[in-house]
């Protein structure tokens, strides 16, 4: 079966500082037309970063999106043309202090792609140094150390609602 | 540490056919000011639909987001005030014709809350019924049926790539 789409027309809507929206209309299979809204995202990272005692690093942060503050593991953006290793590092070291001296790509993924083109590399990052974390200037995290058991059970009864968050720890199961 | 942000002002960008976009002003809590840029989504619900035999029903569908036809588990956003139950029902019948006897809830989280509300509802389906797909106009899907140890596979080899379809996979280790 034809499931692809040709785009007949694109149109901006906006251009902001994390995300541009567009809306491009496209031609189905059957040959008619519908239109598809498009949010553009430079994609991210997320890290998922255990200590020799088998515990995470997580970070408590407020997300105005959804009113709640969530349990995450380090996560950001990719700056334009950063190597997303490298963008990994970097958020793991800002937001929560940590440097790694292993890590390596476990899954990449689309968090969204009904209407976003995000695209999220998920790290796994060992042989941490504690040090001083350096957040963005609109970035307030709380740190935490969570036993990889303990996250399951977060999981189970909800306190866990970030999708790349979940992703990690249940792959974290088979990894340690 | 107060982690909340208090919305000063929201503008309306743009009102759409599945999402709206909007731009809130916040104040931060060192009393800064700071843009939230902010994609309005209905919710979403997810379906991970297992035969007697252990498959998981599975769609391949092309999303214009990322030009690729993805593998992902049923799923669709929800109407006005509809019931996530009933949207699961609905949408796992519709696109892949089977009904189902049994069905519960597993996991709800946010995909992207980063810069969308999007919260998705995951449910298990059971004892299913085979019969005739319904898809929306503008829905071109291919219905497989897939081990679950196949998708365990398609996961670690990058052959799934969708973050909703990842959590289903692997949470469907646990229930089986």
């Amino acid at each position: 079966m034809i499931l692809e789409e040709k785009t007949l027309s694109s149109e901006k809507i906006y251009n902001g500082k994390i995300i541009n929206l567009r809306i491009d209309t496209v031609e189905l299979p059957d040959h008619k037309y519908q239109k598809r809204e498009i949010v553009e995202h430079p994609g991210a990272v997320a890290v998922l970063a255990i200590t020799k005692e088998n515990e995470i690093i997580m970070v408590k942060q407020y997300r105005k999106t959804v009113e709640e503050t969530l349990w995450e593991v380090p996560a950001g953006k990719l700056e334009i043309g950063e190597d997303p290793k490298k963008c990994a590092m970097r958020e793991l070291k800002e937001e929560t202090g940590y440097s790694c001296k292993k890590i390596e790509l476990i899954n990449t993924f689309y968090t969204s792609p009904g209407f976003s083109d995000e695209k999220m590399y998920l790290y796994l990052a060992k042989d941490l140094v504690e040090g001083d974390p350096n957040p963005d200037e609109d970035e307030y995290v709380e740190i935490h150390k969570v036993k990889v058991e303990d996250a399951l059970d977060m999981l189970q009864n909800g306190t866990i609602k970030d999708a790349k968050t979940i992703i990690a720890i249940l792959m974290s199961k088979q990894l340690i």
